[in-house]
């Protein structure tokens, strides 16, 4: 009898394409490789301490909520947790204006749900993050790309783009991932701006807003469209969904993060969730917020700060010694991720397989290009690896990228 | 400045219905309300302090692994302990055949996404879980209803139903949610064998399985398609995927489940779940696997089943008490429900209220026929109460429908 699935059924399933990054995770677990293609936290930044007694704490105060069914939109003290803290950024909402969801790749998942049909066009920065194409491959969205620089995306090149027509428009404004460009305050504004004449809304997707090394804090893209609104003293009632996770603040095994947005979206939001996987763990939740309540996150936020840091500045002085002055790189002021751009005509693609030969990785930067391009640009996370290490990453890839260009 | 997401972008937002039960389950949450409406286990068999050890374990023997992202097809040694346990049920797997889940409603959620496209036919069983419903309504399905008695989905029926063309078939063999009913071993083999013939998959959500209080244990539709298909010896790589859930075993806080299938089916779950919520948390899958191992799950399952029977013996034994004879009920072998029938021409939604007012609330069968009709019917759940509140909740009911029928 034949295998009825791989012969019988395979054009029954819709084309879906596995993760890039995750096929090289796998290439890049040998211990010798030095890789920079991850998107992992520091492990040492891990609160595990505290995690232990808030899970001791939970499940000897509140076991029977902590392991019963609990509601979609999560956790209420940790959704009143959540709306405390973004008062503090200047975003005035209630937890009504809050969902908890199984980590931020879920909100964009059901935020594709919700918005794009089969065709549907999507206006990103180019590059940008491969999770959220992945999301929103799945419902057959198609992609407008704007441009970036120093400044983040070029919102001058923005208004071509809505006029083609979009459903939303998807930016990650602080040390964006893949670039490690931060959007300006200026262009924050003329983003909200141009998107409320369009009618078109925005999604903001911040993991790593809180990771900042150096430089002001710059408002959420949220509350420059509340303060734009004039909406002094209401709950946020606007045109962007805020999203943000406990991945990078605390531990992404944990799977939980929140959006926020105007109430009639979360209202949205939570029914597509029930669908999805009817709530987010409540034993997570609830250990989350005994972690966070009395302010600990301020607290450990300065700790991976500063690890952080010291990893980008080991990062931005070994590049400066062992790279050709012909490479360029970002200076990201924040957050995980740099983007290094290769001269015209490498293949950082192609470059790879040589590049894990000299036990190194990073992850070729086509990839967060889904309408191409990009063939000369590459991913490297700095968050992960020691400082150590990654002196010695870099110097691996320097000589890799003198070999390549002068050879040519 | 008006507010923009109810006005200006509702027409963009796909129509999703909310969850009838959870409104239900919002309503019925004060104290003095007995409800049998909800699908909860009982708290008295969550396994709390063998939680409290296995989290405590876990964050201090693997830390850095608990709380770091992990694999979307989910923690290894839990899914070769699940392995191990579907070969004494006569399912031969490898962990390649296995994914863990963010709770079974994932598993149903992505097997939408996989199989589903707008206008697509399901078969179900008349009534069918509703969760199942909520998750591929998202994906534009349709239904073609297949009646049941006694002994489940009345297979004679089936093949006129297969004719219509579906892109699976969807059953609950075990104590099924709504009706409690259990599809009979040689109708799972008319099942298999049609479903054969036809090229349609099968899809067995069996969250219950295992909390069977009498008669014998019948092999899952996965096992019995294996035999059909002589498959002696090699893993399993038939024409079913198969769901279950810790929910039930363990607690469904936790949200992890796990689906069986053929490895090339498995590979497209695990894609799709990537740009879904790309992993269930690492730490709950740890935690779950330290609770599980050492065979402790066969001895709790000894608790819930007989906690549960204690509590459907109770049920049973009051209905019979106070219901008039006018209205019929199965009798679950197991699991956390039983299905009522009122006499033609009551209406158990209308009745709802009127029950409320009473302090009793019960889920109306409507909703679990997505086609129409079962007007006259009520899912009642056995598994949350004490003895005691069943016997009061089930007086308070039989009083309301003797007062229903004879002014009739």
């Amino acid at each position: 009898m034949e295998t009825p699935w791989e012969y019988r059924y395979a054009h029954r399933m819709k084309g879906m394409k596995g993760s890039f990054i995750r096929e090289i995770l796998k290439l890049t677990q040998k211990p010798e490789v030095i890789s920079f293609a991850g998107g992992l936290p520091a492990p040492k930044v891990f609160p595990v301490k505290e995690f232990q007694e808030a899970a001791s704490r939970v499940l000897a105060e509140h076991p029977e909520q902590a392991l019963q069914y609990g509601t979609t939109e999560g956790y209420l003290p940790l959704r009143e947790l959540i709306a405390k803290r973004s008062a503090r950024y200047g975003l005035k909402v209630s937890a009504a204006n809050i969902s908890i969801t199984s980590g931020s790749q879920q909100a964009l998942d059901l935020i594709g749900r919700l918005f794009i049909n089969r065709g549907d066009r999507v206006i990103i920065e180019n590059p940008t993050y491969l999770g959220a194409i992945q999301a929103w491959n799945a419902y057959g969205a198609s992609y407008i790309p704007v441009p970036m620089d120093d400044e983040g995306m070029i919102t001058s090149k923005l208004e071509s783009a809505l006029r083609k027509g979009a459903k939303f428009i998807y930016v990650l404004p602080n040390f964006q991932n893949p670039s490690g460009v931060t959007l300006s305050l200026k262009r924050r504004q003329e983003l909200v701006e141009l998107a409320d004449h369009y009618g078109v809304p925005i999604i903001e997707d911040d993991p790593y807003g809180q990771i900042r090394f150096e430089g002001e804090h710059i408002p959420p893209v949220a509350v420059v469209d509340s303060e734009f609104r004039g909406q002094n003293g209401s709950f946020y009632d606007g045109n962007v969904i805020y999203l943000s996770t406990f991945s990078k603040l605390l531990a992404p095994g944990i799977r939980v993060a929140w959006a926020i947005g105007a109430e009639s979206v979360m209202r949205r939001l939570v029914q597509a969730k029930q669908g999805a996987d009817l709530h987010t763990s409540s034993f997570n939740q609830m250990a989350v917020y005994e972690v966070s309540k009395n302010d600990f996150l301020d607290e450990h936020v300065k700790v991976i700060r500063a690890t952080y840091k010291e990893r980008r500045d080991a990062m931005l002085e070994a590049m400066d010694e062992f790279f050709p002055t012909e490479v360029q790189r970002t200076h990201p002021a924040g957050g995980m991720f740099l983007f290094v751009t290769l001269p015209e005509g490498l293949d950082a693609t192609e470059l790879f397989e040589k590049a894990v030969k000299k036990n190194v990785a990073y992850v070729p930067g086509a990839v967060f290009h889904p309408t191409g391009g990009g063939e000369n640009t590459m991913r490297i996370n700095f968050s992960y690896s020691t400082p150590e290490a990654i002196r010695e990453g870099i110097a691996r890839l320097g000589i890799l990228f003198k070999e390549e260009i002068y050879k040519k």
